[in-house]
């Protein structure tokens, strides 16, 4: 089951490989575009087919909450309710159960939370999680994991984890379908120790694929990098692994070369609602005044639909008179530019050039400064933390 | 001159044409989509033309604000700016600095107003309205011309009336493009005699075409219709006709029975962000929970991308979840449905049926109640009254 599910072509540091799913065979690495409520948002499926993603996230904890996964059912599934015929990986909703709900209370049983959209009360499980995983046909679930904030201290992180071993044993015993794989993920935050115990107790649930979660939620970029590269050489080398929650350009290249086959990320789609475009040197914003009258693309030599059709100075023009053809053009520039990404990381990994890609790719691509980074993400997860309270 | 830009084919109390312009040639009677900021919210050009459409509107007081004439001349004029191949007729101004602008002083001169995004002043003439449109290189430009409030008594819409013929002249004067037609705007309310003065004024000037303006600005249907009748029917035969912010479903239909052959209105795209979508029975609300789990398209049968790749329950949550793609894909069902729609209408003025196309339409098409119509209509110029004042 195990080997027709991934297929590991090529291991350097990093890695190449195919994924096999009731949807198509996708090739990894591979970013999975951000659908939680069904729909990568500004897009159409046809858009992100066109691009050349053969898979995409969406999230049960949305899913659940709206429309219901009766709905969805009833409409014949998550892919024809969507009209999206790649694949598709779903979160079980843990992490936004934790992130996202207002109210919520754990216990060993399961989680009980109340809706961030009308404060409904509802309890979800391990056993639920599967079976609306399930219902809603994804080829790809997840077990329902429970991620301690990275600041919780050692006491709290570790019993999360061990809360979330458990879960994991009871989604693998309420696994029914045959044709959807599910994935294991491995928690402990930034204790090595930890991480390694979260390995070797899902290793023996022989999940189909492992995700790494906890990490990327406010703690500093290098010990984040430093766990990860510890945790994925514990992985079994042929089943797939998933780093959650993460994909900015840099993220992907660091985490490719530590190991990693499948990414997910807002940020690609996020920023592009704002305004924020990739390019080979770094982010650049389109609202600022000196792209007014720039007669070429955002991105000279770029092949997405925004750079062909549309000069920067038009981009810059939507955005500053609010057009909503600004956020659709902008992330389809946004994710053109992780696909191409993926693609060249994949390539050169096969053709052994990886390491010079590397090299190239961190040369060029300015990041965002790693102080002004983290006060952004504490910024906003304070904001977060704020709102919930006040609800 | 004449005969190049509009080839009359046929006249019943339909007419059916063709308007000739830099951008190809347009079938009449025609909807254009309005675009105002250079932009059909929510669209691409590809999709506007992959509808069928083949002529757009836009607007010289937007683009005069935002981004700026100067900018647009610089990148090629506005057909290279927006990436759109087909024709494009852009409203002098007009009208927008009378409704929107919250400050405006009138005189012969021309219009002082401020603008509605940062109040800074400017000054527009009907010189500088046609220099403008010329910049911008748009197919068809309109006059500057004065739409008096309906209800602003007859000394006042004469006055605007005779000033719009001034202007007028002054405009046909201005003009030095010779690809590009200018349109006279016929004014003077609900005054039959004002619009035959108005038609036999503008006459003499010799315009490429003819537009109604001062009409569906918050008077009875009844009032509008009989009035359009009167004017279309002074009209030179050999002219294109166009009633400018006129378009709903029914309206095309009653204004092209009257012998309209343009049409632009904000409406199948406004009311498409509202949820409200087309259909040959009338407008539905795709907000309302009886789509929740439909599984059929909205409009069964209808060919447009929406319903041929989604179920009425997918749009509903869309809009319930508040996605972007929600406002697109509506977009996209009601444009498609204007262009059946006028389609339909000028293959039976061809085919010589067009009056039982127009029965049968108006007996299944259930319209706005027009008491509802109008109160919403008078609620919304007051809300933007009131929104002025405060500024």
């Amino acid at each position: 089951m195990t080997d027709k599910k991934f297929h590991l072509l090529i291991e350097t540091q990093a890695r190449a490989g195919e994924l096999i799913t009731s949807h198509g065979t996708v090739p990894t690495p591979v970013f999975l575009p951000v659908g939680s409520q069904a729909t990568v948002k500004t897009l159409t499926p046809d858009e992100i087919s066109g691009i050349g993603y053969k898979m995409i996230l969406a999230n049960n904890y949305h899913l659940y909450l709206r429309p219901g996964i009766e709905v969805i059912k009833k409409l014949g599934g998550l892919h024809k309710f969507m009209s999206w015929e790649g694949a598709i990986l779903t979160d079980s909703g843990g992490f936004q159960v934790f992130s996202l709900a207002p109210l919520r209370k754990v216990t060993d049983d399961g989680v009980m939370f109340r809706s961030h959209i009308d404060g409904s009360q509802h309890f979800l499980t391990p056993e639920l999680a599967v079976e609306y995983q399930e219902a809603l046909g994804s080829d790809v679930m997840m077990v329902l994991d429970e991620c301690a904030p990275h600041d919780a201290g050692r006491e709290k992180v570790a019993e999360a984890m061990h809360r979330t071993h458990r879960w994991a044993a009871r989604c693998r015993e309420a696994q029914k379908s045959e044709n959807q794989s599910l994935y294991g993920i491995v928690q402990g935050g930034i204790y090595s120790d930890l991480r390694k115990q979260s390995v070797n107790f899902l290793k023996e649930l022989d999940f189909e694929g492992y995700a790494i979660g906890g990490l990327s939620v406010g703690e500093p970029k290098d010990i984040m990098y430093s766990i990860l590269a510890e945790t994925a050489a514990q992985l079994p080398v042929e089943k797939p692994r998933y780093l959650m929650g993460v994909g900015s350009p840099e993220d992907i290249v660091e985490g490719v070369a530590r190991g990693i086959d499948i990414f997910d990320c807002v940020l690609p789609t996020r920023v592009a609602r704002n305004g924020a475009l990739f390019t080979w040197n770094g982010r650049v914003n389109i609202r600022n005044a000196g792209y007014a009258q720039q007669t070429g693309p955002v991105m000279p030599g770029c092949g997405c639909y925004t750079c062909t059709h549309f000069s920067a100075a038009y981009l810059h023009h939507l955005f500053n008179a609010g057009e909503l053809l600004a956020y659709r053009l902008a992330t389809l520039h946004n994710l053109t530019f992780m696909h191409s990404l993926v693609k060249k990381v994949r390539e050169s990994t096969i053709d052994g050039t990886f390491s010079g890609f590397y090299e190239e790719f961190l040369q060029n691509y300015r990041t965002t400064d790693e102080e002004i980074r983290l006060s952004q993400k504490q910024k906003w997860l304070k904001a977060r933390e704020a709102k919930e309270k006040a609800e």
